[in-house]
């Protein structure tokens, strides 16, 4: 319907784009991504999309606005040299948490990232693990927002574990919900509350019991890791036996890796949504794929079958 | 800057209009609003709104559909006669719980109405506690999102409660800690799981204590109350003294009095976001009034001064 | 070009959506309506449309605004499941009456409607007998305007009559003159005019002659049917013989069955662009369907082929 | 709320443009419009219009593409400069009669000139008697749709006649019922009928009676005049006394003045809402000016006033 | 993709569109264009394009803006016919040195134009030789901008001269460089200075040097010939020998005819982008068809091939 | 017409922004800009801008992308608080060189940026010294588009100087001729050709003559300092006397400040559009303030004055 696939890897991952492409069973198209010393991004196609059905695999890894530039950019040329259809796949979307205005005065910039995506020219998105679904909603263009938590689901269901699911934040108390639904465990929340009027003084308060039991943190996101560093000394002073930790985008902001080291995980489970420099892999640290996915659902997508059945067990 | 206020009433809630009317020290203005035997809403103004400031307040009560289109219609209305802006207060948006695609194939009705409102030619939108703070996202056009937590916190208050706060469901468990944490309170959760394959069957836990203490329970709205009922026996069964229920939005949908009639509760504390008729109140139900909030955001909308400050006490 | 028909029924006009499915050959797809308690309308695609042409069948039948929302609806689902090109057909279009200021300080819901169908995601619209042509020109999207005047023509011509065409409005005096053309007939007008400052008060009179002829009243639709009224018992006064009603669209808006059963009509010609309740069909009324015209319609449009042709004799 | 009036004056109307400016109480803005040898437009302004309210009086006089590039061009001019506001005045509308596809395979001008206005940056516009009061709806900009039709009939209803208002075309009997009633006069119409298949050969009837009276033959327009001249001589054939006509917009495109001076026509009846060259102007001609009407609007407009109350009597 | 190729040719190059037909191999779709007495344009296509791959060559030759308005129009009549695609191909696009403001209030035209061809409702556009290459941005549909550039260095090549280019005006100093750098002739430059205050006087400089060199004066395009004249005349006082001129858009605008007459220039070499009546053709001057270069994109553009390989030798 | 001034100092360039406050006479509003571990922008105004008129002072330094984002995601902030007007200064715009496609294959992202500015809800723009002009046409919104021209003009000539105005480029040959014309110096360029097929092989050839004069090189930006580099080897090996450099943009990227510090050059004149770190001005520089240039249309544009004035003398 749309020519053929061509698939370019943006320069925040190239290694899940070429596990991508292999798992599609093409090569990645080659094009020339240049950075001026003032700093603008040029870009320049090696061969012509014209009306190819195009996909661009850019997650918003940091360098975070180089990237999100490098894919609008990219978005623009692709529909300037005619391309049938550009899809943009961002395997972590930034900026998910800046989703609302919870106070006065702020922006949701979550809505203007997909006003830029929709208005650089981009015909559909992909993405994996919204921190909210209404993100989807942001956007007018179709998509498909994907998630990694039956990849983690059955990583984890071989384990055989008896555990309780403890999530780090309110906010993700279905999330947690469902982790614990899927893998036949028990729920509990770790609830933080401000003392006092000084900012950061909060206390802890574990809703839930994991007296005895194992423990697995769960979370859409890993940033900076204070949450779940605060998390697993509730669990442990509540009585937890073994604690693990899983989630899908691995952000992993200083200090998050020398806090996670410095804490009695047993594992950590994540995917390779975002790149992760195998110096700075934990040795307690495993990193499911995401490229199956995604390559699975540009095929369907490509030839006009559903996505939506991957997720229909 | 826009002229003057023109505060127009829709056929949904004109009681509460006329109270904001009251608060700001105006009349209403008058307008035809017809409703032909073929279903066709027709509206005609009975004076000029050329380069005026006009709010209409419009609530999404039932008949929902009606409820809509007359607002739709009556924006077009505004803008065709050159009005200076155009602001459609919604003190309740309805389909705000249809906000994201959690299962595929399913729409986003909540981002439609937002398109429908902006096309129709709003200018702005203020409205209530909607159902999840993302929608405020959906809409490219500035607006207010209030809240009438302080008003039911100001209520509680006054009791002087020594109680728990709960929520029926986990997808509100954010909210619930927000009414704990103003109010003092302890917070648990009531936590459903689908039992075998039988759609219907739940189990139902409480994740955190209320042995020997009063509960609050606590939503953005009720509609069927069927989770109301759930929590009330769960709270109940896990040895809660008084149990109270406080929430914004009373859709109310039946057999949501029938039910509520038959439970245990000592209170029932709500608002004026929809028009709750005198003889379907029950003995035990408080309605407070957001006609004050909704009067003074629109003075302050209407002079170009913060809206925010109204919330940062 | 755009994957496989995908026919949808709406609710509105269930057996109109069969009748097409019948003539093109294939099976309506599959989907699940639900309304809420709280009337919000839910839609849930049985299987996936990616890339498939997509035509979804609903007339604006009461309730209206139930029936206008779940086509919105529908077409904001289908466009989110990555549909190929989505085409609404809507055999009765409503609104169509509101379609200029004719007033000061009235709307314009015609093209309101054209907006929010534009905005929900339609990428094209077929229609019939729009009640004046130039609600097309609403439309920025591509449409079909057909019209089912070549099927009543058709039938009417075997009846062999010696008539007067005769319409109960100026407003429609040209399509009055088609009918009369194409038929051979003669033509005459009802002309109503206010009566002193009374609202309500008329005097009707008849421009042209129907003296011992017989008398075909035509129009595109039937609302009350007080204008029928009217003009059968003017043309009755002018010496008419029998009397004749046709017309596309069986609004009928009480009192209409009432009314029309209380007149000296032969026969009432009508079509299936609403539906029409096997109860409710009085004695003299032949209902002509336009399902072959729409299958028709739809399979051109489907394969790239010309429209306009099927109007050219 | 938008500056000062700023009245331009475009190419094509400068005296009406300067009795508009005259009964306003204003001097027409200047600025420089050049046509190049290439035939392109290029405009000046002589003073910043930032932040001011803008009027442009531009008719659609032949040339009339030059006109309406000339008109489009100054829009833009005028946005670019910062203009507060951008208000298009035109008293005669072009391509009014491509109003809707009713043939298959042809444009809707008139709905792709009300994009082209809208695309230039235009934020109002004000016109005189649409050819069909639809083409309002083409627009997304408000606007005030005016009429003649008071001022006309203000004048004829001075001249005391006992006549019978005829139409040249069906299309028209809508409007010529409007005539009749505020005049008190009877109603008959002509109707043109294709006779066999040669193009051009008709067949005149009237329907209703003119016989020894007065005609007053109606229109929005007058083109070619060929209709007019069918017109009169039906009406004389069926024993018609004086014949006076009456229309808003003098088009006039030739042998238009040839035919009106060989007809016996009492008097002619029309606007300035296109120029008519003072040597072009019959004997039997009475031009009457929309300048006090077009001055009132604008006025009404700038100052935030009803337009609508103009029109109430 | 698209269907198959339909070719129309607008009323401004006839010629060149039958040329380009040819190269293709196919036949000029067929349509009606007639201009009534009132000069509105109307169009009917002949036969249908739903689902084609529509091509529209269209130059925008004077009459300036009837040819303007018969693209557009045209454009609109393509896409209510449903046509899957809408290409224009504009030879030469006017207006496009109205492409900055380069002096405070005055529009930016080529911009408007811009914006009139999207949204009439093209989906792409093909061009040759912008005036400036800047032009491309103001469209967000995508185009192929073309160049007569190789045409036209393929037959000077073959004339084996040793000589200066010289450009009339800086702004195509660029231009001209791009002429000597393939040819690998030397560089000159005439410039122009205004003397005092008076409009009009001015004075010439010749900077670089030209004695005793043939010269080939380069331009993208000749509108009155008066820059050619003065350069003429100062390469002349400089030495020149021989004089070419080369050009790729024949706008000659009265009196450039009669001035190039006057002129002692050995050979004048341009393009068919615009239509030279033979008539008009001065007997030295040598015109090359675009006809072959439109003919191949617009293959390649229906094929989805790459058109940037064309000018990649 | 919008409330008071609110002037915001974006990160990029707080002196600049600053200067101009005083120069207005107001104080710079307050706000917080954070940036998270993550790299994500967070902004919170300090107080409210409803109904105000917002100037957001950001130029496009480096780190560019970051001060890029964080200026729309302020857009975004002040019109979702409902601010009166939203004007972007921009004293350096980015991406200025990516304006058009002068190789196949390549995107513009100017006119990307210009969309961006756009849908994140700008209602103005004013910049300086746009690379190309034609980039206002990027623009659909108002802009300012100014000049520093007048301020180094003014400076220059109170040096007395006897020059050759010389470009480095022909890209800026029409810059280059009006410094000459305004400076009553003479005019000479350097060429740069491709030597065989070598990468970065030139022969660079001056047109025009400098020999025993003074030199002014002049240019909108200066970036690398390469061009420079040649140009000043080039006129000193054609007889130049002293040289002097002026340009209004100092991006100077490495290694521009080595390449300038190590040239024989009397003079370097910039402005403060982007920041220069004090440590960094080399001896021989100048640099010009614009403040008093934006503070003065801030002014001016608030009050709905003319900006142009500023420029005609």
């Amino acid at each position: 319907m749309y020519g053929n696939i061509k698939l370019y890897a943006g320069s925040a991952c190239p290694e899940l784009a070429q596990r991508v492409a292999d798992y599609i069973g093409i090569r990645l198209s080659r094009w020339e991504i240049i950075t001026f010393p003032n700093e603008n991004i040029f870009i320049r196609l090696n061969s012509s999309v014209r009306g190819q059905d195009v996909y661009l695999i850019q997650t918003h890894n940091r360098p975070v606005h180089d990237n999100i530039m490098e894919m609008l950019i990219a978005i623009d040329c692709f529909k300037r040299d005619s391309a049938g259809r550009v899809t943009v796949v961002i395997p972590y979307m930034s900026y998910s948490q800046s989703d609302k205005k919870d106070q006065p005065r702020v922006p949701i910039t979550a809505r203007l990232l997909a006003d830029m995506i929709e208005v650089a020219g981009a015909d559909r998105w992909i993405t994996i693990d919204l921190h909210a679904g209404q993100i989807q909603g942001f956007y007018k263009i179709p998509g498909d927002s994907l998630t990694a938590f039956h990849i983690i689901c059955n990583y984890v269901r071989r384990k055989n574990l008896d555990a309780t699911v403890v999530t780090t934040d309110l906010g993700y108390a279905k999330g947690g919900r469902n982790y614990a639904a899927a893998l036949g465990f028990s729920l509990a929340f770790v609830e933080k509350r401000r003392v006092g009027n000084e900012v950061g003084r909060e206390a802890l308060t574990l809703i839930g019991s994991v007296a005895g039991k194992d423990v697995l943190i769960v979370d859409d996101l890993v940033d900076t890791a204070g949450s779940v560093q605060q998390a697993v000394e509730v669990v442990r002073a509540n009585g937890a036996r073994d604690v693990y930790l899983a989630f899908t985008h691995a952000v992993l902001s200083p200090p998050a890796l020398e806090r996670l080291a410095g804490l009695d995980i047993k594992e950590i489970v994540t995917t390779d949504t975002l790149p992760l420099d195998p110096d700075h892999r934990l040795p307690n640290m495993t990193v499911l794929t995401v490229a199956e996915l995604l390559g699975e659902v540009i095929m369907r997508s490509h030839e006009g079958r559903s996505v939506g059945e991957l997720f229909n067990e």
